[in-house]
């Protein structure tokens, strides 16, 4: 959607600085704008190339207030966040008309909102409801009984099983599972148990599936990133709570408790039951063993571990390493073994 | 399936304190229980909640053996193995009828079983077959040749590259992709080896891709998880044991072995060629270096890591860290360096 | 297709030892080797099996250019790179016919090369383009603007975002997702900037998504794995240089330059904004962080770790560890913990 440079300036929290009427319609990088564009500046360095580049207008910080542009200046304390601010409001003009793909089977207990869009090949099964203004993307599967909020996002190839509900703006990419079985198993035990015929020691199947009949919940305005799996809860629910944002091939196991705008990076790993607090911020390939809780705002580094049942406190603090360690035990125990490996 | 607190005692090896005829049609947490549902406890700490819950019956350790209850109880010497086989026994009535979807494409040289459920936009390849009571999800593609067992559940949009081979009971779970190309490559010589023209050190393109034309074989009463990746062999058979559970987004490459009863944490990956022995149990985000070869019984902790080629062994060892050690020799390993970093 | 010893020996730059008319139509594993089959062995050690398998040729190394055999030898002073060369030559064979399935669907706006493939419930949007001879399975998903060049295979259920570059010759495992969101985020602030109100230090939602609306560019020759995914830049271009191969479930952050030959296996990670140069070699569930550069011909070993704008280089040097360090550093610090544990 067209928007004019004062718009935008008021729907950020901005002031303008030259003309309040020139029309923007995109954002770019300040390499790749365009006539019509919107790009940023954070600090003085790269404010000169932003003027001389094509775009229609800038948003800079606090330091161009006074300064000298043809290019209207859209001026703010925070030019980051209000770019990503004018670049979702500018967005909003790319709204499909809704449609319910021909190829699309719907089944007739379901309930898709009039505004909503359905793409090819794609099933939404018993009872399953799809909200106002939702897109849901080619060859997506929606289980019976699942519930999809207003104003989502579901990209292609996304399954989500029976019983799950994801609430409103979430937005999910491409080919995430959500909601399957979670990895629980009973041991078989020696046939004596159930026979009295002696023991053996050794069962051809050794694992009998403990049932995961429970459900998933991922609240309003998660994102969830593509390939990413959660699985649904055992016998109760797994829940990721509002505003968390998961990145691409996270797994997260069933019972997990993950708390509200939590930041979670590629590759990391949950087992099962385990609480992530909120404002936790958790680095790419991160492994948290199974009934681990880490507290409110702790940081964690790329790559490190925490053993199961550990606590992890403190708002703030950043943890490193496998045992995840606070990050200056972790430098110091590193700074050792490097002086100690050139020692020998 | 509806079944009586006494039929379930007997099929599980248990017996019945109180009502036998007691109908229970489903399981649940103690919390979730409603009228009809069948809960478990493995000690006395949680009976009393059990008791008051709205479950028909009790599934309780030995101790419960003598209570007091106007609930019947299933008592078993296994009660977490005893809820998860009552489960199994429950979730039967849960069948669906036989039908391939019009809209699923099955090529006339495929061989479907008349009791089988095939899913829209389903694709079942050249010479293809798939069992009695299988049912395969919406968007798979079975691959030409690819053989699928009996009572297997194919969730949506499991690829099955041709020629693979799934066995009876095996239950995959969406997104998962079986039997493509394994990563192998050769390194392209100077072209003088072929010209005698003069050595050209750098090539454009440096990798020729080496044969990927082996096979994938899946045994029986096998669980793959949501976007797991197992490759075929290069140029003979990758292979799953029977009774092995695989998590979610595990990548296990070309020629690997895996035997028997085997269970495999989310995110695990193992190069090629490795060997698995049975009962090994390998923990989340482990990687094993090619050739490796873990030995029956070994436990692998969380992100532990093995060298190529390197032999682990001892039935119920545990090791951790990388490269891979016994439980308590890595310890050691920790806790000297933590000292060490204090002291500096 | 067929070729007879002395067209594939001409192809790959080897010569003859026997009949050169022997027909050979296939490749193969000296104990799968079926009559008509090609098979190679790299030193003399396995010579004699390679004669007395079903193989209609055996391509050997220089050592058999003397030999007495009945069957034709193919002699070459790279074995494996000759039987990979004639294995590419041999699947020529296997082209299909050109196709548009009936249940595809092609917006009007793109262009389908007459001698592509389309599988079945594939969609190809506004002004994506398909090169000749490109195959492109079920299921899959081509974002409108894609271009897909000449003689690529697309294995099913692939999700090529928007916009997305993918250069001739292109393998792409199915599950695989290109072109996806890049994970980036703005804190929001206090609303007081905005409307001076006063602070509120926790808004509801923490997290502005940053616009991600850059492209991926995939260059020649390029093969990515499974359930591989490879993310858009934020504002500018993320890029897969020509010629290199990418394993299963590896995850490439937005904005990510990854140079030409590069060799990534399977689950290794990638934070935005870095730089891999040309002939890197980099292991199983290596993670690097944000902004790092690994310079030309770095070898990273698996499970290793590079730290946030870290620089790697040394061409031929191999890295270990988290953080990683030269291979002769890391294992004198292994050594030197060992001793300590088990001095203690």
């Amino acid at each position: 959607m067209r928007r004019t440079a004062g718009e935008i300036a008021k729907a950020v929290g901005a002031h303008v600085v030259g003309d309040e009427r020139a029309e923007i319609n995109g954002v770019a990088s300040i390499a790749s704008a365009q006539s019509g564009d919107l790009v940023f500046v954070e600090d003085e360095k790269h404010f000169d190339s932003a003027l001389r580049s094509k775009a229609a207008a800038v948003i800079a910080g606090s330091f161009a207030a006074q300064a000298q542009s043809r290019k209207p200046l859209i001026v703010s304390a925070h030019p980051r966040l209000a770019f990503a601010q004018a670049a979702k409001l500018l967005s909003e003009s790319h709204e499909r008309k809704p449609e319910i793909h021909s190829s699309a089977v719907v089944l007739p207990s379901a309930v898709v909102a009039e505004t909503a869009v359905i793409d090819p090949w794609t099933f939404v099964g018993e009872k399953a409801t799809v909200g106002e203004r939702t897109w849901i993307g080619a060859g997506c599967v929606v289980g019976s009984g699942v519930v999809i909020g207003e104003d989502c996002k579901i990209y292609p190839r996304v399954i989500v099983y029976p019983g799950t509900r994801i609430g409103d703006r979430a937005i999910v990419h491409a080919g995430a599972v959500l909601g399957a079985d979670g990895f629980g198993y009973v041991r078989n035990r020696p046939s004596a148990d159930r026979t009295g015929e002696g023991a053996r020691p050794h069962p051809a199947i050794a694992y009998e599936k403990f049932p995961q009949i429970g459900t998933l919940v991922i609240e309003e305005d998660v994102e969830i990133g593509a390939n990413t799996t959660i699985d649904r809860g055992a016998l109760e629910t797994t829940r990721i709570g509002r505003g968390t944002k998961i990145d691409n091939l996270v797994h997260i196991g069933h019972n997990c408790q993950i708390g509200e705008n939590v930041i979670i990076a590629a590759q990391a790993g949950f087992s099962g039951s385990i609480v992530i607090e909120d404002n936790v911020v958790i680095g790419g390939q991160v492994g948290v063993g199974e009934h681990a809780r880490i507290q409110e705002g702790v940081l964690l580094g790329g790559q490190a571990g925490v053993l199961p049942k550990k606590v992890l406190r403190g708002k703030g603090v950043a943890f490193w390493g496998t045992p995840a360690k606070p990050l200056r035990e972790y430098l110091q125990s590193l700074a050792a073994l490097a002086r100690l490996g050139r020692k020998d």
